[in-house]
């Protein structure tokens, strides 16, 4: 069973999100994960799972301490996005 | 069916390489993940998948362009490692 929170997926029992985000280069790709990279390093906290490829990061978040879907972390990690942008 | 080849673990029909990378905190991993883009950005070249968390990073290499496993790339991100350094 799947829900949509915005762009990003509710995933199993828990309060798991998932998001795939596209992108036409690799330089964007690159872009996209260094800022992923600074948002984890100043925050102290990091997404469970990230799995990428030259023109795709599929990103994974843990749910909150109180067991809820991360909705803040998926919109400062969906702020980061630029896919067309270089 | 798979083989080692040191590390490395090939994969399926075509020559793919998989090897996962452990490491004790998110810090050495973070160093890691920084160096492997340092190694595609200068390449321009760059792993078919990399699949991380906060301890672990899983790399998937293409085969070379004539068909072999890509074992100098292999060579080249297992000098990147540093499981226990920081």
């Amino acid at each position: 069973m799947s829900d949509q929170i915005g762009q990003w997926e509710t995933r199993g029992k828990t309060q798991t999100l998932f998001r795939r985000f596209n992108f036409e280069r690799y330089a964007q790709t690159r872009d996209f994960m260094d800022a992923l990279s600074e948002l984890a390093q100043a925050d102290g906290v990091h997404p469970q799972n990230i799995n990428f490829s030259s023109t795709y990061v599929n990103v994974t978040l843990d749910p909150t301490d109180s067991g809820q879907a991360n909705h803040l972390l998926a919109q400062r990690i969906d702020a980061l996005y630029k896919p067309t942008g270089h």
